[in-house]
């Protein structure tokens, strides 16, 4: 009988300490944005022990790195990964994780000698970040066919280096073009960044999809007048009416347990502490699973602004900025999550993703299912960013078997 | 029987207009910041106007300028005045109008042949505005012993220059001491920078004083977190629970006709569009005419706070920066005030001041009165900030004769 395998969890939570002192920040977390010196570093590191265990590491044009190991059978390979690049306040082991504990399979794998049907790919995807080069999950978005590789190489950063001028900088421009490597299917183990996890006492989350996203500006617009001279009645102040509206928005989400709704920047003008408003201008941020009730969503915002501003007498104007349709995962990836976090005996809930990963766009190229790790508090994009050793290493038993459950029970697959 | 005097209104609007030449901006304002070149050009203009009239000019040691008409008897002087500063964005009434007026009273008097008892002032004080130097009102504060002479003539503008090294560039350093030159009583009319009159159809406010106000900074921290990753019910999010707190603070005025509460600035940290904010900063504006119901309000403000931030469980602070006591005005001024407009067939009523004048300081010093005209819309410390000639004319006619009254009423005067 073949030993079942197992996570090293002093190897995985020795290379996550070891992915922590590159870039490291005097807060205790990683500043190691895309294509800079360190993150150079950590690449080569990664392309060294992928090559120490058999992997054949390949670059792509957006120097996103796919680290190939063989299969059994002529066939497409199953991935892991996730991306090693960070915010500049970021934490040790958002992104950071879903890539070493794929390194952290194989080699569990390796030990246990078993060989799987499909090769496997480790991948590390660039700038899925979004920090130094705008937008986010760049190089996967141009994997996918959502951006093509002339956007995305064009982009620039604050200093007006080109992604194109960052990866040859620092030697990542790949001969593989981007797109070029098929996929059987894509596991990304991630932690959770949000508190859901922790709260609810659950070790994993098996996540079914990502939430949809609709961001909107609002600009409300009163009556500029001199907060001494003028009485109560007589005002338009937008202040008071952005404050009813504020309250009606967070009112629509509170009703529903999938909504969320976040109103995060407010900028009032002229902004002097003796005047009434003229303009106030603020944010929302309305997410849902599910595509029809997102929709019913943005519909009730749409009607909840204009009654409380009219008790302002202000002009309400609502601008839908960028939209993200809900991404649904596919049901055998995810089942393959759930039997390997059921039979590793964790505690697991399903859950949909609040965040981005580039696993919303790998969903378009191939079946593709998440795994959540809780995190402390719910904390991330912050040097208090922290799991425990144990947590690293079941939520990479999870993927482990996740791959190993899909390799079996994968019959859609076609001949690479 | 003497001729009953009254204002030359085009001889006041000629100077009203000449005086909009001076620093007039491209919009049709004027930025006629306090000791520049221009401020000197309408400085000279007045003392010239003022001498031609038979006045004597002194300028006290902060630059205010003293026009000294002579009277019948050896008594202080009853003056009249404002300021010929203007904010960088300023109108062309707003200060200049209570100067001018005061010139256009004795040019009346002059061609009525009357020589009252008391000397007559017209009086241009310094710095006004604050908008170069703070805080505002700096030379009649000087001149009431609010600020000493020391103190003032420190101030620095945004270029570090001081107020005493402005005084010397434009030769308007005075050889009087600030506060030598007692008065008899100060009558300022104004505009009402404001919408009340317009609005209820009045022609003339008699101002009884100026409202008491206290001024808060307000800090609600909550919890920053991801805007997709966490529920709703999670969340401790300080921008819910502001917009409590500043509906609480609208209706706290709204229940009583003579209070104001204005929130003029708001800053939202870290004012992501995708995050739960960590804090939420805004000021709250307090205002009553009454000094014991402006401290119920103060307390209501503390007693209202808490509660709303409760419902997001976010940390509230209540920091007063500022407080600046209700004047009231001397009754006998008020009635001379009241008197003359009723004399006049104006459509008047008694009003608090909402906004700060030199006659607040004033009023510390000898018995003060104010005057208002309506302007346009209630606009000021703008372009479109706006008075008719004929409203010009009633407010300085008003002037007049409250001092023509005042002077023969008085009989508290000593000698000078």
């Amino acid at each position: 009988m073949t030993p079942t395998p197992r996570i090293d969890a002093g190897a995985l939570w020795r290379d996550l300490m070891h992915s922590a002192t590159i870039g490291a920040t005097p807060e205790g977390g990683l500043n190691r944005q895309t294509l800079t010196p360190d993150d150079a570093v950590i690449r080569a590191w990664f392309a060294e022990t992928a090559t120490s265990m058999g992997g054949v590491v390949q670059t792509d044009s957006l120097g996103s790195q796919f680290a190939i190991f063989p299969g059994a059978e002529p066939l497409p390979p199953i991935a892991m990964g996730s991306h090693l690049d960070t915010q500049p306040t970021g934490g040790r082991f958002d992104g950071v994780l879903g890539v070493l504990a794929g390194l952290a399979a194989i080699r569990a794998l390796r030990a246990a000698g078993i060989a799987t049907r499909h090769p496997l790919a480790v991948i590390n995807w660039t700038n899925e970040e979004g920090a130094r080069f705008a937008p986010a999950m760049l190089a996967s978005g141009v994997h996918a066919g959502v951006f093509t590789p002339a956007y995305a190489l064009a982009r620039t950063d604050a200093a007006g280096t080109s992604l194109a001028e960052a990866l040859a900088q620092t030697g990542q421009t790949g001969a593989m073009a981007a797109g070029a490597q098929s996929l059987a299917a894509y596991f990304e183990l991630h932690i959770e960044q949000g508190p859901i996890l922790e709260q609810e006492g659950f070790d994993i989350g098996v996540v079914t999809g990502v939430q949809g996203i609709a961001w909107f500006d609002v600009s409300v617009t009163g009556s500029p007048s001199h907060a001494g001279t003028t009485p109560m009645h007589l005002r338009r102040d937008p202040v008071v009416a952005a404050a009813a509206m504020i309250q009606a928005i967070h009112a629509l989400a509170t009703a529903d347990a999938g909504a969320r709704a976040t109103v995060g920047r407010i900028a009032v003008e002229p902004g002097s502490r003796n005047t009434v408003a003229a303009t106030v201008r603020f944010t929302v941020d309305l997410r849902h699973p599910d595509a029809q009730q997102l929709a019913a969503l943005e519909s009730a915002l749409q009607d909840a602004l204009p009654p409380p501003a009219g008790a302002q007498d202000c002009a309400v104007t609502i601008e839908k900025i960028w939209h993200s349709a809900p991404v649904t995962f596919d049901a055998a990836c995810v089942q393959a999550v759930e039997h390997a976090a059921t039979s590793l005996g964790a505690r697991h809930r399903r859950i949909v993703s609040g965040a981005g990963h580039d696993a919303v766009y790998l969903a378009r190229t191939c079946p593709t299912a998440m795994i959540f790790t809780p995190c402390l508090g719910g904390i991330s994009h912050h040097p208090a960013e922290f799991i425990t050793p144990e947590q690293a290493a079941l939520g990479a038993n999870v993927l482990l078997h996740a791959v190993l459950g899909y390799d079996v029970l994968d019959t859609r697959v076609t001949k690479a």
